[in-house]
């Protein structure tokens, strides 16, 4: 079974996340588990400080390498693979959830502040990753969306596995629109028609047509994977 | 005061990320507010049925539109900015954070299973955003981390507003590593001194030391990014 550690100075944000939804019932039958582990209890002073200023100056305070050494030392195994969610590193892709849904044991280590000493990233991170360009008051979040990704890649976790096939990402391009069939009558929406070829239940013209819409929407949302779908098909 | 309303169908997932940590305490000051409302609730059927499969076939269900027009209609005001969190949308990035952050009433609209029936988005939409190039089981962790990193670019939500100045991904690079102050005699870190520079104290040989390890930690992580600043380099 995998396990899922988050080391974090705010472990209550971390649990409440899988209290619901299809992860709270993957973790009841036993397809994973997670454990929140708060960094605090691994400060060596009396008022629990984790942080200190900068060397050499700057604003905000870092985490020091100490207080996070002990704790990986209390907390590793040889099997554990460590991960430090910081926004210096590089971007989590869909190709990194699949590689590390066969790991046993994923260890978060998640930041505040300004963020970790980065003696302690060089000394215990497997890997280090951002989930997106942009700032977030912390590590947490990135923490749960690696966690989230990487748990719906493991077998039995998703009701039905077909959905893990052509998904957005995988392929560089993004899911053509979806329509629900059943859609009450209801003059709002009968101007927004589905492309007729959807109802008409040809399913080589329905993925053609699917197709050519994923292109059309990931030309326009993001150029820069379609020109790797792009310089991928030119090579076919 | 700046208002967040989250849209899910798992609404117990979102508020219990706010109990702690500094967002927590921004709220308590009544800097922004949030809320979660059961997209369920908006269902019309007796049995709360929110999804019904693909026209034209595909696995996984679809949100439908009638569902999320009702909710829509009955929780957004002429000054709400509605989000939709989908998979098939341009990256959330720093740039949308600061000049969202401006914003009276912002709603997240979380999808779930294959996604919305895109005849809603296409009707009610400002913008739709994901967060990276992964596929989650949710929309609630994007709708999160858009919120994280929106309110924290709210005035007096972060401690020091210094920190707010010279991050990561405003300028195109990655911050440079940082050490912290004290960090007690240890075997294990003795090897592993930060730059000599650091302690000398001369901030200009320090800023101009921290931009060289920048660029270098930007070019080895993300080449894309290292490659728009060296473009906006080479300009000046």
């Amino acid at each position: 079974m995998s396990k899922f550690t988050f080391l974090s100075l705010f472990p209550s944000l971390i649990l409440p996340y899988f209290s619901d939804s299809i992860l709270s019932r993957a973790i009841k039958n036993g397809l994973f588990e997670v454990e929140a582990i708060d960094l605090r209890e691994f400060a060596d002073n009396r008022h629990n400080k984790v942080d200190e200023p900068q060397i050499g100056g700057g604003a905000g305070q870092v985490i020091c390498a100490d207080v996070i050494d002990r704790a990986l030392s209390s907390i590793a195994t040889p099997s554990s693979h460590i991960i430090f969610l910081t926004p210096s590193a590089p971007q989590f892709c869909q190709k990194d959830s699949i590689r590390l849904a066969k790991k046993e044991h994923i260890i978060f280590v998640c930041g505040r502040y300004e963020g970790f000493d980065e003696r302690v990233v060089e000394m215990w991170a497997d890997e280090v990753f951002c989930i997106g360009d942009f700032i977030l008051t912390g590590g947490e979040l990135p923490a749960l969306s690696l966690c989230d990704s990487i748990a719906r890649q493991i077998g039995g976790v998703l009701g039905n596995e077909d959905s893990l096939c052509g998904e957005s990402f995988e392929n560089c391009l993004l899911e053509a629109p979806i329509f629900a069939k059943t859609l009450k009558k209801d003059e709002k929406f009968e101007k927004k028609s589905p492309p007729l070829e959807f109802f008409k239940g040809n399913h080589s013209k329905i993925s053609s047509l699917k197709l050519n819409l994923s292109e059309l929407r990931t030309k326009y949302y993001r150029p820069d994977l379609y020109q790797k779908w792009k310089n991928h098909k030119d090579r076919k």
